[in-house]
């Protein structure tokens, strides 16, 4: 056979792996971008395996179709059958798992542990809005509240309902979580009722875009209920007015921009961010050596630096223990990381992937450096110099899992003040007193979780209550629930994910709470029995 | 008697009138302003009765001292004592109630009616809000909603509570409600346990000063809970961080400057705003002539027009009528208009005050101007010029009450677009169907409150779910409640004031939905037991 002779079969196949291109899914159909794509890498290898562009893509058009078809469509359905909508997509999610964790190794550097995190936390997230849905019923207005007497007699009353807003909700996810984000930021919009664009970052976006094709494929969605940017967002924002929302998750700089934005602005576009976050975990006193409550503590924080590389919003990225158990602790962090097999994920041996993009290795590095400046020490991994397995000789964005030592955490300022988002943590001493540990972790200026440890029932109300307006979620790790805990770092769909200052000031999920940014909140007043038909 | 011999009494009481200089009160004592100081005039007589400035002031000093005596302070307080001290400042302002409406009328151009709407609407504000500090009892953290199970076993629970910011809230209020403004405002906050500085409008800050001075030489008040801005608010904006809030009332221009403040941005501020409304009023169709429901629409329109001489932020600027209604409720507007006589509020004739400020009256004849040049034509009013009643020649801030035609309410698209902050309002037809009126109302991009009026229930509910994504606030008038209402005017604290879009789309009072804004939403998860110890 010559060599210009077709084998069809297996060169068909490299030719589409070689050509795999992805579009975009804009009113109702699938667009492929023109001009010159941005390639899309194997982080483990740095082979190009995808491409993309938004070039041509009609952003207005995009916006126009969602808000004219897929929101009337939407707020025509009850929320169970909006839940049902989501169950339809989980399951759909859930069929081709095995197909989807693939590609989570393959452009996320993933392990299959970390890909199932994120597939089966979409699913999942999924999951439990429609289930909400289901419990919310067949009705297409949620009351909030009861009806109160605003006159001098019960006949005429004020109540609150929630409506859903009559625009459309964008959606900009972050590169660590393609299945996930997409789904969680989507599941709780659709419930309300608005039509969702979702963005992933184009870096990890083959996943969110294989996910995208599979609700696609299902008849259930209305036309213009989901629409999905495969790459650069053009101007889309400038589209947006006051019935729109924009939901945001990644870097607080760039969270900056969104929000300085003049349309933003000029037409109270609501906005949500979740963004930086300098996450503490919390050793309490008087734990025992060797205790179930010890073990907790020490799993959960090595699995936040271990898993997903460390690329975890909720990851923790500060590590307080009483002074007296400084060194335990580091030998046992010692002991623990080192044994981390670095490499590419597509081998099983592998604990720990690459980071996702070249981008982000170059800012891990710089954070390491950053640490090594601001007052902390070398405690396991040095500055992260690492030889991967797996791999070709000098390729793939790996780094070592990181602990830094700060011996004097109010000296070492960078500490609190700078996320690496990588698998690097900073040990520190406190003194015990939960009064203490709260103010330093106050230092971070507002975090998405923080997590203590105790089994001392005073000792956990204490500290919970310390470190309540500093974050939007408070993990109280004990040996009462540690057999069935997925330790801090697990975003659950029941409860708020979001915390204030650094953290962008954002609510996402934790059931209804999450929604509330897609619905405008009415107050109706008049006679009690028309109030009532409206609301219930 | 000589001219240069001094009689006392009556030339001391005019020495001390000449010279009313305004104080803040920060860092819980007085402090008078240094350098040049603006003057406060009597928008009816344009005589300057009081001077202030807030040069000299230690911004910084303030916001330090309110988060570090304040806020602790406050966070001892359960809700239930946090309520006993709104319901003394509610007695403060009652037992003050003759001197607080002299000096409404004489700052503010108020009537008697308009003085006592602010301040008896500042004192109920106060009232409800220390009921529902009762009813919220003997505790420090509000639970918001029951707890979750998360794990395998119902001993891993989640829930999420409320608790205070730890910083300092901001509240920057409008001219138009020195007293009510400021006591909405801060008894949310208060209540929610976070400490306040106060900045009225300057041009109006009489009334707030005078009410200040009496809450502050009342015992009760922790040091640092309220602060007092009596002029502009310097570089205090630039201090406010993650945990602080900012709460303004007040133009959209001003509220977009605010919103892209750089601190604000770069540090999460949370931010509400109550800006711009273009409120509706609705008549439903088949609503007779000479019944119940037009007498209630009729007087509901008439008041919003008359009432603060139209200077209120929920006041009816668009009223839609079924078209064959026309010519009705047109020669009805004119007749209950005409008779309204302007002039000084200090004269008992008078039905209607003077603009409060020359700025108001110069924005409200550029904004005649341009409603006559967008469509409009001339109904009541013509251009405002009046000849006021009881005050020098040519002097005041007077304007007529005004009401425009707009035959065709799509092509005057200036209705929808500039709010004219006087007495003014534009009378426009519709269809008589209620998407119709809604549709027209959602041209106004967002308001605080919309009105409609109608017995139909049918209709009424129709009505109110299509307004709804686009007012805070729904007013359904009808013959079953029309005695008892206050009409759409009136803010309740019982319900959601704030609207989306145009309106800011902030959320204030509404009882525990304003509280939100002072309080970081918390999630809890760990052993069942520990959370109920935090939570009850």
């Amino acid at each position: 056979m010559g060599l210009n002779a077709p084998r069809r079969g297996a060169d068909v196949w490299l030719h589409c792996r070689a050509m795999r291109k992805l579009a975009s899914y804009i009113r109702g159909s699938w667009f492929p971008g023109t001009g010159n794509a941005r390639p899309l890498h194997n982080p483990a290898t740095e082979e190009v395996i995808a491409e993309t562009s938004t070039e041509g893509v009609d952003f207005a058009g995009a916006v126009a179709y969602a808000r004219s078809h897929g929101g009337p469509a939407l707020r025509e359905l009850t929320f169970a059958q909006r839940g049902e909508l989501l169950g339809t997509m989980a399951k759909a999610i859930h069929g081709a798992r095995e197909e989807l964790i693939a590609l989570a190794i393959e452009n996320g550097g993933n392990t299959r542990g970390d890909a199932k995190f994120d597939i089966d936390g979409a699913s999942a997230t999924l999951s439990a809005y429609s289930e909400l849905g289901r419990e919310l019923g067949d009705r297409k207005v949620m009351a909030d509240g009861d009806g109160v007497q605003v006159g001098r007699t019960s006949r005429y009353q004020g109540r609150h309902i929630l409506v859903p807003r009559h625009g459309v909700a964008v959606h900009i996810n972050a590169f660590n979580f393609p299945a996930w984000g997409l789904c969680e930021k989507a599941a709780t919009a659709l419930l309300a009722g608005m039509p969702v664009i979702s963005k992933p970052a184009t870096a990890t976006a083959l996943l969110s875009h294989r996910m995208v094709e599979l609700f696609v494929a299902n008849d259930g969605l209305p036309s213009g209920a989901l629409s999905f940017l495969a790459g650069g967002a053009g101007d889309l924002l400038s589209h947006l007015r006051g019935q729109d929302v924009l939901a945001f998750t990644g870097s607080s700089d760039t969270a900056r921009l969104l929000r300085a934005g003049e349309n933003m602005i000029a037409h109270s576009v609501h906005i949500n961010i979740e963004a930086d976050s300098l996450n503490a975990a919390i050793l309490g006193p008087g734990v025992d050596d060797g205790s179930e409550t010890e073990e907790l503590f020490l799993r959960d924080v090595t699995r936040d630096i271990v898993q997903k590389t460390g690329q975890k919003c909720t990851a923790i990225r500060r590590i307080f223990v009483p002074e007296d158990r400084l060194d335990r602790v580091a030998d046992m962090l010692r002991d623990r990381l080192s044994g981390t097999v670095v490499g590419n994920p597509a081998d099983k041996q592998v604990g720990m992937g690459p980071l996702s993009t070249a981008a982000q290795l170059r800012d891990v590095r710089e954070g390491l450096a950053r640490l090594a400046a601001g007052g902390t020490t070398d405690l396991v991994g040095g500055s992260g110099e690492v030889s991967p397995v797996g791999v070709p000789e000098g390729k793939g964005y790996f780094i070592a899992p990181v602990v830094r030592l700060a011996r004097d955490p109010r000296a070492a300022r960078v500490v609190h003040e700078h996320e690496v988002f990588g698998p690097v943590a900073t040990l520190m001493p406190y003194s015990g007193a939960a009064a203490e540990a709260a103010e330093l972790v106050a230092l971070g200026d507002g975090g998405l979780v923080a997590s203590a440890y105790a089994d001392d029932r005073a000792y956990l109300r204490d500290i919970a209550l310390a470190l309540a307006p500093y974050n939007g979620r408070i993990y109280l790790g004990s040996s009462k629930m540690a057999a069935q805990s997925m330790g801090p770092g697990t975003v659950l769909p029941q409860l708020l994910h979001g915390g204030p200052g650094r953290a962008g000031g954002g609510e996402e999920l934790g059931g209804r709470i999450g929604m509330a940014l897609y619905q405008q909140r009415v107050a109706l007043q008049g006679d009690t029995a028309v109030l009532k038909t409206i609301a219930e």
